[in-house]
């Protein structure tokens, strides 16, 4: 297994400027590059990542889209090659690989392949966890908190992030990749190795709250959603269908409530309408 | 067929909106469904989009990920079903749908099946089209134009567009979703039923340039491609590769040249470095 460094998300490239004037400076470009991830090797999925926190994107890649029903069932991930990392399950567990087979562009997001993770919170009809219960000015301080871990946004300014955050909004992880469903699921595998089941957490993305984002939230146990772009029509649907909460917007010291409001505290009254 | 409106891409939700004091509104939120295409009647790519262009997204989505090498190949695309297409091809077009069979997260951008139409991009050895030349005022004026364009991002503020336009920053065509690749795919769509071979326009984006951006220009022949945010390091050797032209950070009236600055005209001398 290799640990990369943090800094092989970013690569520098000589590049042309112009703004007031131009000049050819040395620029940072964040790293994009393919990760294979094998089950009882057969290849399961390929996605563009940025390297690092490789084995905790393969986690968190198995337990938000439904692979694995918790981490325990995982014995462990092992990269084999560059790049290219083995799902191995706990004794016992037995899993089919080829229910996962589809035709290619079907991916997590399509509705359809992620409907294993969601078809599965709806049979055990179980309700997602009731907190966190959070205030909205620690809310609206989310993103300041954000931007302050994000080493390589600050490097490349082209890097998605998500993290973790406690109710008083300490922040518990903060992941960054190229892919916005790979920051989310870094996240969700450094948790699944520390404090599983995940309870009592937020979860904020430095974009907008795709139905993808709700789908893995929702399966890792994260019931306050928060972003700093829109939420889509389907991920509130989602997120209501679940109980969840879901903000968008948060940015300028405002947010939007979307749904979920029971999770909000220190909201003064509403007017308009 | 069914044609849909352009404000499908549009809902309307009571929201709670907390910025300098509380009010109940009502916010509109950028529609994503799921759309599935079909080739021979057998499913091929259940993709996440905004509805909105749906034939041009197929068509587009055909040429882009290299189904078929040039829109003659297609005989239509045809609705069945809500959100389900089925894309058919020409007499005697003879295409095996297996080809296409890989497990179901190697998604578009994965360096392996959108490979098909790298490496045919490869064989054939064809350069990209030398054009346009375009003046770096014209590079700094595409995000306001770029802007003035976009409806539903105006009311909804979570959607991406993409347009392709001549030299002297004319749009020919702009289009939003909630999924940038679509964003891309539909313009191609478009472009793919009133010119073909593309020639000569080039490509803006309102977020970040990636791989499978370039991929997708390249494949149509739109070798200038400018985004509003960062490049990807994948992006840039993978334009490099092909003589493609990639800036980024367009915005505030200037620019980051990442390769191929043949094709920008009107830059002053470089200083620094």
């Amino acid at each position: 297994m290799v640990d990369r460094a943090a800094n092989a998300a970013v690569s520098t490239r000589q590049v042309i400027r112009f703004r007031e004037g131009i000049a050819r400076i040395e620029d940072h470009l964040v790293v994009e590059e393919p990760m294979e991830i094998r089950l009882q090797g057969r290849p399961l999925a390929v996605i563009m990542r940025t390297p690092g926190d490789d084995a905790d994107l393969v986690l968190g890649f198995a337990i938000t889209e439904g692979i694995v029903s918790a981490p325990d069932r995982i014995a462990r991930v092992a990269e084999w090659g560059d790049g290219r990392w083995e799902l191995e399950l706990a004794e016992g567990v037995d899993i089919d690989p080829s229910q996962f087979e589809r035709n290619f562009y079907a991916t997590s997001s399509c509705g359809v392949c992620g409907k294993a993770s969601i078809d599965a919170l709806r049979v055990t009809g179980s309700a997602p966890p009731p907190g966190p219960v959070v205030g909205a000015d620690v809310i609206a301080s989310l993103p300041g908190r954000l931007l302050g871990e994000q080493l390589a946004f600050q490097s490349t300014g082209g890097i998605h992030a998500a993290a973790a955050f406690e109710p008083d909004g300490r922040m518990v992880a903060v992941r960054e990749d190229v892919g916005r469903h790979n920051a989310v699921d870094k996240v969700v595998g450094h948790l699944s190795r520390n404090r599983w089941p995940i309870r009592g957490l937020g979860l904020m993305v430095s974009g907008r709250v795709s139905f993808e984002i709700i789908q893995k939230a929702a399966v890792a146990g994260l019931s306050l959603v928060c972003g700093v772009s829109a939420a889509s029509s389907l991920a509130v649907e989602l997120a209501e269908e679940f109980g969840m909460t879901v903000i968008g917007f948060v940015r300028d010291g405002g947010f939007t409530l979307y749904t979920g409001g029971e999770r909000v505290q220190g909201l003064p009254a509403v007017t308009g309408g």
